[in-house]
């Protein structure tokens, strides 16, 4: 196909009639599909339904080192829990800690105790005056509106192929002690897909702060969340490379079961050096006597070990791969070469990231809502929903049925070609 | 038998000679018994044990508003979960929104949005040159531990049998616009067993605050927990008592069913006012997609409703009252008459409350260490762990088995005894 741009105003009206013919006959079929948020599929849930007859009223509710996990006790994590997510995570057991169903509300909490109390005895960050954070985009709404209600600055930094634009970060990292973290999804990134290359994990490692309270908000949420056996990204552990570069300190990792076992009843837990989980348990004891540790003691035994969650992860690929194969190509076949918009194919995670012609996304979304599907907010990819460009759209192919997946990359593009005509034609 | 201040030099001298016998026998046992927290037994874990059973493989896991309990979704808990914990805080199912597992959580995070976020619109309490706290004692140390961490400034008010001197709760509270709240445990309360009476109640739902954004923060941890079926204590509803009044925002409920079902993996709670509750959400969807709707889904279908819930607490009860009762008995027995401590005989909770002679605490818990017989540390029934009599001593009868219970009791009367005749003798 010819891009659109190089045809002519009266081309370009006759597909939009073809077009709009088409989209009215789609509208008619009174579709309601929803790819806003990144949901495992029921078929997906259905995988982990054995690990609910892991702990029954017959079982041995005591976990290895001899604590009866239905009572109180154990502020951090019971050993098989710890030692199950501390191989996820790639970090050794004793540096982790184990807290509730969600690694969102650890990360909410990080902030929320920086606020209140600093971080390893530096100023509390209510006390100071600005307080700012890197926000790599687009990227994750929920760590943007974290940042967002607790007042904090956010700072667009680019996504490039290989991660975060790091001539950026660490200019800005290096010069401005108000700058105290950075919010990073470095594999499988959200909404992306990219994986941060092993130049730009070892330029984090050595970054050089000027705010002794700086952290890395390491958001690996999808570390092992691969979509093909053949084709993996590898991401570099970057606890012990910050360790290596005599910044033991410098990053907290967060990770959670979510999209393992079940959304909500997974665990979650942030992994961290010595200093930080020492600072971190002050104020988890606290907070609390304990999290849900029968709810550990499940997880822990209906994986056995962290290659058994490997081998449930690719029943969760098989799943999947089939819905990102059919968005993939509905875009390949239907919009390429027509330079109305770009993509990345992910090798994993939740999302494909769909950048349209600038000034399209929102009524690209709009125009798919028309017919039944909802996607994420065109903007809720950038800190405060705005996108400078108006451009990129958050897929999440995960939810829907394959039959269903079809229909709605079906309806997206319609809706690409249909504003990207408009907007060709407003300059025409 | 004569109180010991009315015995001489002598005789004292002689009665410490064979109770240091006694004592020393009961040490040569060996004992190590732990009577320092309110954890239930293993005998009542065992009565929840049929709760593991009840979601299986086969389970419909679909909550009766239609949402799949496995996946994301539901930020405030689901309906037949927020029915139940209503029907146990007496308040509409409308006023209650469900938590994780901790009811110190809940109660965590409302001092720590009050902190960062203020109340309702207020100024937010980091931004304030000074906040203080009502502290009723002795009180339960982990609520004086949040309100400590935060640094807030705790203001003794002395118990009566009737719950908080109210003279100083109204002239403090209506006076004072830096107070901003009040710990309560209305009911069977931590440590003393002492229920607010309605005349106490009413005049709670009366205060005229000096600070729009006073909260009485009313943990009603042992709403239920009777230890008797013909002697139960009742207290009055504070929420419609507080709108009643023209207060509908004053007053923040909590609780859990830690003490119910199994500590650790209950489901805690929080009950408000509309506006509260608004506040309350606009936070939470920040800080979380939602809690373990599948532990909620369990404890709604093991309970099935308030009056499951009530039948399974008589069982609590059974296990329970034996161990009081072995307590109070040892206590009336070998103490009575001897004018040197007093106690309440409570009907319901989870602790005895001992005032020794003035001075005598500290030296009473270390005695009975000595002895194998962990106690809670005395002290920490006060703000800063400061009890300025030095009297207050906490006594947890739950946990230990009912033969271990009694062989405890012994050892703490022999202490006191021992102390307090060591105390006499220094005026002698």
């Amino acid at each position: 196909m010819a891009a659109y741009k190089d045809l002519s105003k009266e081309e370009l009206l006759g597909l939009k009639a073809d077009l709009e013919k088409e989209f009215k006959k789609v509208k008619a079929k009174g579709i309601k599909l929803d790819m806003s948020r990144g949901k495992p599929s029921t078929e997906q849930l259905n995988l982990s339904m054995e690990m609910m007859d892991v702990l029954t009223s017959k079982s041995d509710l005591v976990c290895t080192e001899g604590v009866d996990c239905r009572n109180y006790g154990v502020l951090d994590g019971i050993k098989e829990a710890k030692q199950l997510l501390a191989d996820m995570m790639e970090v050794p057991k004793d540096n982790i800690v184990i807290f509730g169903n969600s690694s969102l509300n650890v990360m909410y909490d990080t902030i929320a105790r920086s606020m209140t109390h600093g971080v390893m005895g530096s100023t509390p960050w209510c006390k100071l005056d600005k307080v700012k954070f890197l926000c790599p985009v687009p990227g994750y709404d929920r760590h943007f509106a974290i940042t967002e209600y607790f007042g904090i600055e956010m700072i667009n930094v680019p996504m490039t192929p290989t991660g975060p634009d790091m001539d950026i970060v660490e200019k800005l990292v290096s010069s401005d002690p108000a700058i105290k973290g950075i919010w990073c999804v470095p594999k499988y990134s959200n909404p992306q897909g990219i994986t941060y290359s092993d130049e730009t994990v070892h330029r984090f490692a050595k970054l050089n702060p000027a705010a002794e309270d700086f952290r890395i908000y390491w958001d690996n949420a999808y570390g092992i969340h691969h979509l093909y056996e053949d084709k993996q990204d590898h991401l570099i552990e970057i606890f012990m490379e910050c360790k290596k570069e005599g910044h033991p300190d410098m990053v907290y990792k967060f990770a959670s079961t979510s999209k393992i076992s079940f959304p909500g009843s997974g665990i979650g837990a942030i992994a961290a050096s010595d200093a930080n989980l020492a600072d971190i348990r002050n104020q988890m004891k606290i907070q609390t006597i304990g999290h849900d540790k029968l709810n550990q003691l499940r997880h822990a035994r209906y994986f056995g070990n962290i290659h058994g969650m490997v081998q449930h992860m690719k029943r969760h690929a098989d799943i999947m791969r089939p819905k990102f194969d059919a968005v993939l190509n509905t875009l390949e076949t239907e919009l390429g070469g027509l330079e109305i918009g770009s993509w990345i194919a992910p090798r994993g995670g939740y999302f494909i990231s769909f950048d349209s012609m600038e000034g399209c996304a929102k009524a690209i979304v709009a125009k798919a809502k028309e017919a039944g599907l909802v996607m994420t907010d065109a903007g809720a990819t950038f800190p405060y929903g705005r996108d400078p460009k108006d451009s990129n759209i958050r897929i999440a192919p995960s939810y829907p049925t394959l039959e269903e997946i079809r229909e709605a990359a079906k309806i997206f593009v319609l809706s690409v070609k249909l504003v990207s005509i408009d907007k060709i034609l407003e300059s025409k």
